[in-house]
């Protein structure tokens, strides 16, 4: 027998920008041609976006390689449609020197970025997030991915973005039910890392629903300083990573429960409630601290409760088969005051017995 | 505009192991089980290893989850079938615990660790190489990768093995030219790393023909320690692993010019006849050494010159579309002795002038 060692060599920190402004769409076809002179700018949208007018901002009305998907939506958030972005690529003779630039929300992210990640065994991705969901989430912390016909990010990639502008404007046109329920995420990021930001949300509600410029921009800075904290500490969710998932594991189940009816936020809403729930069966939280939780989320329009068609065993095998399940059952993000995750020997997910889960989700009817 | 900077932590040196022996193939399954007591294994193969017998030697004729690539050869390597793959571990309920063990040739290796790259993100795959050009060559390095309807390795990624378990007597059932043509990546490594080996293989081929199992292994021994230690210094091709290139230029474009009726290591022979006919115009080699590799070449059955159906204009259109040009030229790797990698200003591959390469094509008439 022989035996080799084979070093994989250290990868160095990197570090990328996120610049959040109102109004620099517009500007920014040259600033990333500035960025990436010798590269070739491949744009990677929907079908919305288009309509919406930001791909003409964003191009200057000028003719820019470009994949449009169509229709819209997780319907096109699929291995195929990755596939053909990168056939499309190499129709326009594109290379390893390229860079993607993704204009959308989240869906057209994780499309993108996984395009990326694989065309050529890699090129950058320039995340344009043009949503709630996206500016708050989805295009800062590299988790790329595509649907199989089987399971949802069945395939994907950790995949950092080379850089993601932020410009609040591109919110004015959102669809108000994608820009309420895409709040969510930030309701979550301020319960399980910022007291303040609760506050901030709380007395600022109405200035963000009528989508001023300045607040949209004060909680994208906010978003991106709680998940950058954390994926900055473990970007391939090892542990405290999975505190972002506060709310989801209730939540993703009514999400699939629903066959996707219920929007992502719209379903983690009732997870987050659902999360106050069990804190405070397990003594770590008080209907006081839920209240205020609930009083966002029905501000916000949110449903808090599960939807009666939805059976509570249809969830009980969804959470079984939650894709962090070890022995057919996930661990729980839960938190003992607003703004800290409540931490069991080191882990920040913890052990719910199920007859917790079961009384809980009973409540939730 | 307000600006966050988000780091991308670095990533520790990491190491595998490869191990090289004759007959360890048989206690290989369980082997892996105890590296992975937690992961649940998937092996992908193709139809040629089951009918040679090897899936059930690994398998110790147990039934395991498994998927077999048919028809075998480049024309499977697709990205459909790589999702084809992954849809298998899924109906099997494999979940990001698995670990995915590729047991084959070139083809295997590039479709089960870009399958692996993908699934859920990314899980561990251990390469289990079973002809001469994968354990030569492509089972270390961690490059994989799959062919679009348009062009090869479209689809790809950066995705080193766990481990590599190299059994030389999976070689006795290997064709004679896929045997023969394999060993052309072996005098590949010694004309650009190591004279010693390069006399190694003058005196000792006919052992190597009889795939004598101690010879087998030493020269396994010294391509793993060779592309090792290149890939060591530059996992993904910044400058000094395009040594590895040597006779791939023109070896890629004769190959693909015949539409792949040439072996990969077929046509490399041709591109390293190529490479020493070039280094004779530039002053950097002479007719003695190039005799050399010829007499190597000769022996092991290769073709040493164009077949005369390929025209010399559709070599060079190919050699202009090489994946490595700019501005529609490749620099080309070249020795200026056995064992030696010609460098000009700190750069392993160099310019050749057009007119040089062109004389060259002519010669090799």
């Amino acid at each position: 027998m022989i035996e080799l060692k084979i070093t994989v060599p250290a990868v160095e920190e990197g570090q990328y920008t996120i610049q959040i402004s109102s109004g620099q769409l517009a500007g920014l076809w040259d600033r990333i041609k500035a960025d990436y002179p010798k590269s070739t700018r491949f744009v990677v949208t929907d079908q919305n976006l288009v309509d919406a007018g930001h791909l003409d901002t964003l191009s200057g009305g000028r003719d820019i390689p470009c994949y449009v998907i169509d229709p819209p939506g997780e319907v096109s958030k699929t291995i195929e449609t990755a596939i053909h972005i990168v056939e499309a690529m190499e129709k326009a003779y594109l290379g390893r020197d390229s860079v993607i630039v993704a204009l959308g929300g989240g869906t057209v992210g994780d499309i993108a970025g996984f395009a990326a990640a694989m065309f050529k065994r890699g090129i950058p991705v320039v995340q344009v997030p043009t949503t709630t969901l996206a500016q708050a989430d989805s295009a800062v912390g590299g988790k790329t991915g595509v649907d199989s016909s089987l399971s949802k990010n069945a395939f994907g990639a950790f995949w950092h973005p080379a850089a993601v502008y932020i410009d609040v404007d591109t919110l004015k046109t959102l669809d108000d039910r994608e820009f309420r329920s895409g709040l969510v995420e930030s309701v979550k990021h301020a319960m399980i890392a910022d007291a303040e930001y609760f506050d901030y949300l709380e007395s600022n509600l109405d200035a963000i629903l009528a989508r001023e410029p300045e607040v949209l921009k004060t909680i994208a800075h906010k978003n991106c300083q709680t998940k950058g904290h954390v994926v900055q500490i473990d970007p391939n969710e090892k542990n405290m990573r999975r505190i972002l998932n506060y709310g989801h594991t209730v939540g993703h189940a009514v999400e699939s429960a629903s066959n996707y009816t219920l929007l992502h936020g719209e379903s983690i809403a009732v997870g987050i409630v659902a999360a106050g729930l069990i804190e405070i069966e397990l003594g770590i939280g008080d209907q006081a601290r839920l209240d205020r939780a609930l009083a966002l989320l029905n501000k916000l329009g949110m449903p808090t409760q599960i939807p009666a068609k939805i059976e509570e065993q249809q969830l009980i095998d969804l959470i079984k088969r939650d894709k962090k399940a070890v022995d057919q059952w996930p661990k729980f993000v839960l938190i003992n005051q607003i703004g800290q995750v409540h931490q069991v020997d080191g882990q920040w997910a913890v052990s719910v017995e199920r007859s917790v889960v079961e009384k809980v989700l009973k409540q939730l009817y």
